[in-house]
């Protein structure tokens, strides 16, 4: 995966990037690589982290406070859990400079759209987005600059959001490599809770419920995980914080596919209890057309022995 | 993945292998490249697979019935859907030489134990074997000769089986690059069912969800699954026929886990209703964990940008 060039002179002034995890320090880290800022301003709550930003050269300041982050910053990207967005908007709210562009990563929109509304003044420009693309691990070490090349970056601009705002942060994430779609930001939790929480949710509860069997040991399930239990291990293995405030933010909208993901496998419990045949076969062939469709759009990739090089 | 040498001389005399799709095939393959066998011949139902195998030359003989294919074999593999296993032994029975040994790689144990012990003249050794190795690939051209290695061969030789017959197939496994466990066919089927069938039927099962809400488009969930379900869709376009045979013989051991699974996921749903962050923390917090541990035992690489070079 290659980056492509640096710009020739950069889109942004100064761009904060507060919370230096995965996400946070790959944008710092695309930022850097494609010259796409002026000036790069890190901040993150944990000292030991902003020591490591500073150490890892990828931001052109590392701040001390929040404040001195967004000072004079043209756009901010919060780039924290979902459940510390309304905290962070608190911490910046007094220091932004007018007509700023705020916006965000986070997983669930809704929610954070409410949080940053209700601490930011007027005068600045709320445009919350969230790239669809991230691995299992997290932290500052975890970044890189093509993470987001290819993938899909969802904004969702509240209703009367100014279009130079909206046009200019999609024009960043462009350059980061994402491509960029627009929606609702309750359609974006719904889209969401399908294709990643509550697959999240259902690798977290098989990895639990495998745990706790009493017939079956610990040692055997991890013996013998290649049957298909270890790739839930990997999506199981995602940072807790940011999962939990993930399925507390977005909860009416996971209850709901978690409802009818519930009503289906009961349904599919009963024609294997009845041996119904048919009804499994044709379920499994229907579910295969749409593998198929994922790796016609080049998501995914269908090397023949890909299931086995990742052993 | 590289095969160790061949041996210096077969340690089988006739090998036949009885359906040729992914196990079928690698089989072949790897008897082939280290020479375990003086002579493999091959058999499938399907004109179409006999051919596509002689043209691939991974057998020295093709043979056009059953009977043939069993003729004078020292060990035979019955390698078709488990729903298939007791038609393949009914056709083979009367052509066995005394003393054969019968095994086969069914994901089930207990039913083909049951569906070859009522076929199978008595003078014949019956040891069934599972390979935990496997893709979501079928047929002759999607097998190859590593897929066994340092993966394990399960064995579940009923009571009563001739030690020298299940040592026999023990070292075929080994030298076919497995790692060999002995346990009840009973036992088999319970850890089998968490570690692989039932999580196979929640993938399939989510994404049979996703096809079928209103509110989101296929085209949405296709486009944006790399948050997740991509990874639910790879294990849910495994072959039809083969899950379907693995759920209506393990009914009992699915349905139980199943059970399970489903207790435990209501509880999650409500700890999320009631917004019970902490509760949701721990869970998250102790499935991690057995992430490590499979990654600790190399069953799993923990390349930390491997969520992305699959994309
Ligand atoms: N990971 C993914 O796959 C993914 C994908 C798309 C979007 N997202 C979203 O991206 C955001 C960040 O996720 P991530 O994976 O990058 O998480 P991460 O690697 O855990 O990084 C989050 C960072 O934010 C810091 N932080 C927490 N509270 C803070 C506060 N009040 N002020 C300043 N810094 C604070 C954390 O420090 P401590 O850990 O020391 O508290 C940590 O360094 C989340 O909203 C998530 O929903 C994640
Ligand atoms: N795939 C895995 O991940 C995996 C892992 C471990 C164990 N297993 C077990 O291995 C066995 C084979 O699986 P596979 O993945 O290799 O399946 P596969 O690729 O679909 O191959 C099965 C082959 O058997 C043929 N066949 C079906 N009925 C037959 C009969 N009565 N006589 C002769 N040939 C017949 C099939 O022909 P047609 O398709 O033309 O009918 C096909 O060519 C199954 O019992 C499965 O449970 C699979």
């Amino acid at each position: 995966m290659v980056l492509d060039p640096p710009l020739p002179r950069p889109m942004v002034g100064r761009l904060a990037v507060i919370g230096l995890g995965l996400i946070g320090s790959s944008i710092l880290r695309v930022a850097e690589a494609r010259r796409l800022a002026e000036v790069g301003v890190a901040y993150d709550a944990t000292p030991a982290v902003r020591a490591r930003v500073a150490e890892l050269g990828i931001a052109d300041e590392v701040a001390a406070t929040p404040a001195e982050a967004v000072r004079d910053a043209d756009i901010v990207i919060l780039c924290v859990p979902v459940g510390a967005m309304g905290a962070v908007a608190q911490d910046i709210a007094a220091h932004l400079k007018p007509g700023a562009i705020v916006s965000d990563v986070g997983s669930v929109k809704g929610a954070v759209l409410s949080a940053l509304s209700a601490h930011l003044p007027a005068g600045v420009h709320i445009v919350p987005a969230h790239p669809v693309a991230g691995t299992e691990y997290s932290g500052p070490d975890a970044g890189f600059a093509t993470l987001f090349k290819n993938r899909w970056c969802i904004l969702t601009p509240p209703e009367g959001a100014e279009a130079g705002a909206v046009s200019a942060l999609s024009a960043l994430w462009t350059a980061m490599g994402a491509n960029v779609e627009t929606m609702t930001a309750e359609h974006h939790d719904l889209v969401l809770a399908i294709t990643s929480h509550v697959p999240h949710l259902i690798a977290y509860n098989i990895v639990g419920t495998a745990a706790d069997l009493e017939k079956v040991t610990s040692s055997e399930v991890i013996k013998y995980s290649a049957g298909g239990f270890r790739d839930f291990t990997r999506i199981a293995a995602s940072d807790p914080t940011m999962w939990r405030d993930v399925f507390l933010n977005n909860r009416e909208a996971v209850i709901e596919v978690l409802g009818r993901f519930t009503e289906d496998l009961i349904a599919l419990q009963r024609a294997i209890r009845w041996e119904q045949g048919e009804a499994l076969f044709d379920l499994f062939t229907r579910t295969r057309a749409i593998r198929c469709s994922i790796i016609e759009i080049g998501q995914e990739t269908a090397a023949p022995d890909f299931g086995r090089e990742r052993g």
